[in-house]
Order: structure tokens, then sequence, then C-alpha cells
């Protein structure tokens, strides 16, 4: 069985809202085992929708609809599920009681235009959540397959999508199997190595069945690998979860930094706080972005206290004391780590400078940048060289830092 | 003319990635006065691929392809734009000299995989564009339409897009008129007072036809008003822009901060330098993305110092020497900007502090804000509460605070 989502509404066509309605949907599905092959947006316009429905009917098992059921003019999903079954629409009596309880409850007089919200093509049902006024739709598309409808409003699409709609669809597919995933965030390599440090893998478990591994880069967030486990039991699953992470370890090592919703910044603060450390950044190339990043988690104060960005020269020297002739260079950043640490009273101190562009610095190409943490063993630095925009240079850096203060932590 | 645009890659149908590519598309195309009718997204799979490209070139006149171009195996893009083209790849060797420099750059061996990322469509072209090693494509489909293809990465694939799509989209579009767009940056309004402001302006223009006015809200970036001419010369495109934008100017007086690429940093940057100034700024809550968004414009240390990140409360005493007995307070960041300007040496300094949350803190509530600056006029200093999420708290805090300094320089 597999399942098709259609998104309805010309604001995401015109890049004024985006369908995240579809990637919640799509997770769902994902870790419910079920197969989703097709996406579509399509705008309030009649022939496209019913067109689109057709499509979406010739290749998927079932569809889900997601929007254009509210009161105005321009919703028209209803009228299209109609067309498409080729029937007509017919005033659900309980719709109309159903929300005149809602308005009266909310003291406003119903619109004229809400009764339209009333309508269902003959043969479909109506789902038991009714959180709103938009009534969601189950309509068999005799012997072609099933369209569900729901409101585009978040927390209604979710109620009926949880309540009714995989209830249904976990049924059809005959699957009381449990279904769940963990991903494991990398750093360190690129997408190709990885494709090929885990093709044996991928290969030993399409032959095996019960889990799958995929990995998605994700630019300055690293690689991300995802692990699904399908067994009879929970206990069976955390098992299978349990035995592949600890797989990939042993493979990666320490390119793993952490698990689902984990970031870079927020496991080097469980590591600070874990150990009673405080830190201090100071940043001439980044400019505040390793801060900025840090205090992003909450609850950073616990183990950040705070830095100075020193981008003009005479900062650098008079705040943080900085004594090197070359200002690109890892002699600077290690001071410009000494002082702020200084200046700060903090554990550890970490330091970024470079040349983030237009122009080179001292002779040194635009993409040169030097780093340096001092309080986690011993004094380190390095000197990297990143071949992108001033933009990509900044983040690759404030990353790249972060990582290293990871690995001495 | 109307653009469809695919999105590829199964972790788009797994829920794990959000289409904002498409997103981002979709706003160029409105601001340009291209229709999109359809978003697709479709997992890495050749037969579902060339079947969502054929029916796109059916109903579309282009199709912007985003995403598999990469050098793994279930990169398939550029096999399945061939098989619609009915042409083989052929490699392009300067495609290979351009990785290999790359490579070499980085310092790292190139993965044989990495080949199949110089394979182009036979008869299809390479876009000028080439910020990494996935190459963008320009593939003619005979008879029927063009197929461009862009790489998933968001900045490869705007700098494409931007680059080579646009341009040739309003060329296409345009016949053998001039057509030219200017945008304004606004600051300090909803979207719906600006539909209300522009509503009749709208319709002026909507019946005397030259001149097309759109605008769209965009987050901490504030709401663009694009304005686009049509004429017969450059000269006269020119003049219908500047009329237009005279027009809007006298409408929407300050909340104009800039225009096209202009951004609130660029703008307040290109004032200090102006008039000789330069800046520092003291953080809290804003913890490094007010100083990381200033750094981010190329040549910010011609006006930019640097700053302090007084996250603990004993940075905020001891480097900045605040006295105040509550830290969110205005006397609080107003002590902050006059502790930065002191240590730093700056002519103009600024300050956040406030409450991103989880928790309350002094009593006061999650969102509320305190800025400051010194140094531009009389010093200044002001609180705001923001509703909103933690990241959106400091990034409109961030915002709001250079549009202040803006508004004083």
């Amino acid at each position: 069985m597999n399942v098709e989502i259609v998104a309805i509404g010309s604001e995401l066509l015109l890049g004024q809202s985006t369908d995240t309605n579809s990637v919640w949907i799509s997770q769902q599905l994902a870790l419910s085992g079920i197969d989703c092959f097709h996406h579509n947006s399509v705008g309030d316009n009649t022939a496209r929708i019913v067109s689109v429905l057709e499509r979406a009917l010739d290749r998927s098992d079932v569809v889900i609809c997601c929007g254009g059921l509210g009161p105005t003019q321009d919703d028209v999903t209803r009228q299209c599920i109609a067309q498409v079954m080729g029937v007509e629409l017919a005033q659900d009596d309980s719709l109309v009681a159903h929300m005149e309880k809602l308005f009266a409850l909310r003291q406003i007089p119903m619109a004229k235009s809400n009764l339209q919200q009333a309508l269902v093509p003959v043969g479909a049902t109506t789902l038991a959540e009714k959180p709103g006024t938009a009534a969601g739709l189950r309509c068999d598309v005799a012997g072609r397959g099933v369209i569900y409808a729901v409101p585009g409003v978040p927390y209604e699409m979710k109620e009926m999508v949880t309540g009714s709609i995989l209830p249904d669809l976990l049924t059809k597919a005959g699957s009381d199997s449990i279904i769940a995933s963990r991903v494991l965030r990398t750093w360190g390599t690129s997408e190709s190595q990885m494709a090929e440090l885990l093709a044996d893998r991928i290969a030993y478990h399409d032959a095996k069945k019960g889990v799958t591994l995929a990995y998605l880069a994700s630019g300055v967030e690293g690689l991300k690998i995802r692990v699904t486990a399908k067994a009879e039991s929970q206990g069976a699953v955390d098992e299978l979860l349990d035995e592949e992470e600890a797989w990939l370890r042993s493979l990666l090592g320490s390119m793993v930094f952490g698990l689902d919703e984990q970031t870079m910044e927020s496991v080097v603060l469980d590591h600070l706080r874990s150990q009673g450390l405080m830190l201090a950044v100071a940043e001439s190339l980044t400019g505040g972005y390793v801060s900025g990043r840090i205090c992003a988690v909450s609850g950073a104060s616990e183990a950040y206290l705070g830095g100075v960005v020193a981008y003009n020269e005479s900062v650098k020297r008079s705040l943080l004391g900085v004594e090197a002739s070359e200002l690109i260079s890892e002699e600077c950043a290690l001071q410009m780590a000494y002082g702020v640490r200084k200046q700060l009273g903090s554990d550890i101190a970490c330091a970024t400078t470079g040349v983030a562009g237009p122009k080179k610095m001292e002779g040194k190409p635009v993409g040169t940048v030097c780093m340096a943490i001092v309080g986690a063993g011993e004094d380190f630095s390095m000197t990297v060289t990143f071949t992108k925009s001033r933009e990509r240079i900044r983040q690759l850096s404030t990353i790249e830092l972060l990582n290293q203060l990871r690995l001495r932590l």
C-alpha cells in the first residue's frame, strides 16, 4: 500500500507558506512503515486540483488532501473530490448542528458562508475528530482508491491523521508490527565517503529485513543517519535499534556526535555542564556565530559565560592582549583564547581568526581559518582552508570549532 | 509562461527534510510575476522521477528540478533527464577539471563516485555558477519545454537560480520589451496593513499597465515590495522604476530601509562608514546574533570594532561595569552600551538584554527585551515584548535593534 499527499492552497505556490503538513504526515507514515512516493502542492483552482487528484489515484492507493476545506470561495476541495467521485454534494445536517454549537460557544454569529462547510460528497463519510468547523472526509472512489481530506490548520489535521487516518491505514495494511527510528548525527566526513562506509551494511539489511539504514547530508548540520526498525514488540524494536546504534558507533567512532534532536552545541554544553566547566569564546572571523549558536540552546547560561567579538585589530590587542605580529595565525588564535579566558574568568576558551573575504589578508587566501582551544587538555590550534562563500566559511568555521571542542571534552 | 518545481530526494518523502527550496524558488517567481502552478516531491527512484518530469512537461512550460545531482548511487536526476530527452549522458571534461581543483583546494582525494557528477545529457548545457561539485543543467526538451536541474544544497541552488535561471525566464517572458524590477525592503508594518496601504496603488497599476507591484512577507527580513516595469527601452524602464520608488518612499517613509540586496545590517554599516563612525555591540539575550549579522557584510571591519557577549551576570558586571540591580532593564542595557563603548573605544554602542526563555527572570515574562543605543544623538532605550519562540525572540530583537540604530544614523 502506498499513500500520496496533496497540499492545497495558492499560498504554497506563491512561497508565502511552507508545506510543513506534508512533512509531518510523511513522518507518521514512515514511522508506521507505510510508503509515500509523491507530494504535490496545487493552488485553489478546481481544474488543476481535479487533475492532480485523478493522477494521484492512478498511481497511489490512498490520497491524503490537506487544505481547502474552509468557508471561503477559494475553498474548493469538497467540490473537486465530488467531481472525481462523480457525485453531488449534499448538506450533512449533523455538521450544521456541530458548527452552530461551536459558534454559540464562541458567542459569535455563524456566517452564511460557513454552511458550505457542511457539504459532503454523496457516499463520503466524515472523520470522527471535529476540533474545528472543517470536517475531515473519507471518500471511497469506486475501484480506484480512497481520498482523505483534512483541513490545512496543523492541529486539526494532526488530530484527524492520528485519530482516524493512521489507524485506518494500519488496519488496511494488516500490520501489527511496531516501527521506530533513531537518528545518529555525524560530523567529519563527506556524503560520498559515507556512502562507501555504509554500502555493505545497507546491502546486509536489505537482504535480512527488520532494519533499514538511510543517510542524509544536512550542510553545516553534518550527515544524519536514520536507523528504522520493525518488529513484533516494543522490546524487540528497541533491541534492534540499540544493536544497530552500537554497530554504527563502532564503525564511525567519534564522527557520531549526537542522537535525534541533539545539536553540536547542545552536546558541547552537555559535556561542559557534566564536568562543571564554564566556557568563553573569542571570535574574529566568525563574528559572533559561535556564541550565537551556543546561546540558542535553552539553559546555555549554566556553562557559558560569554565572549568577545574582536573584529578589529585594536580589540584583539587591547582587550585580549594579542601580541602576535600576524593576526591570521594559530599564535593569534591561541592568544585570543588566553585573553578571553582571563577577561571573563572561564575554565575553557576557544577562538577563531581568519580571512572571510573578499580579499586576501597578510598574504593568506580567502577561506584560511585559524582556531584555538585552551583549558581542555593541552593547548590546541589548527589552520584549515574552506573554499566557499563568505557566509559558508564563517558557518563551517563555527561548526568545526564546536566539533574540535566536543572532541576535547 | 508557467514554471513547475520538482523537488527530488527520498528524505522529503520520509519527512526527514522540509522542502524549503521550492518555497524560496516560488518567492522569486512570484516577485518576478512568473506563474507557478505545481510543486512536486518525488524520491530517488528513476521510474517515478521520469514519470513526474513527463507530466510536468505536459502541463508546464518550464520545469525546475532541485536535488539528486550528488555523487552517490541515489543521485539519478541526470540519468532521468537524459531519458526524458531521449539522449545519452556524456562526460564533460571541464567539469572533471573543476572538481579536481575543488578537491585539491580542500586537500582531500576525489572519490571515484564524484566522476558521475561530470556527466551531462547530450545537448544540455551547464549553468555558469559552480559553487560546488554539482553542476546545474539547462536542458531543452525538443518541442516540449525546458528542464533546469539545480543541486538541493540551498546556497548552490540560490546562486544558480539568481544568476542564470531567473534572467533566462525573464528574457523568455518578456518578448522584446525590457523588463526590470526593484525590491524595496521595509520593516515596521504587518502584511495586512501593507495590503491596505497598497490596495489602491495596485488597482491603479492594474488598470494602467507598464508597472506591477507585489509584496511578500519575509519573517525577520521584513516585507519586501517588488516593483516590476516593462517598456521599450532601458531608459523608459528606469524612469518607471524611479517614479514608482519615489511614490512608495513618500507613502511609506522611514519604513523603507533599503533596496534589492541591501540588508538592515548593510544599510547600518553604510550610514556608519559615510559618517566615519565606529560601532561596538554588547549582547546578552541575542548572544552574538547582532554581531554575527553585522560581520556577515563584506567590509564590516571599516565601521565595526567588535563586541562583548555578556551572557553571564559576572561578565556584565566586571567587563561592562553594569551596576543596575535588575539585569532585565533599560538601565542595564544602557550601562552595557556605555561599558562596551568604553572597553572598545567606539563612537556608538548598542546593547540587548532580556528573557529568551524557557523561564521568567526577575519576574518578567519570556519575550521581554530591553535595548539601548548610545552615541547616536540622545541616549536611547526601549522595552518590547515578543510573544514567540526562543529563537524568534532572539532574531526579532536583533533586527529591531538594528532598525532602531538605522533610524538614529
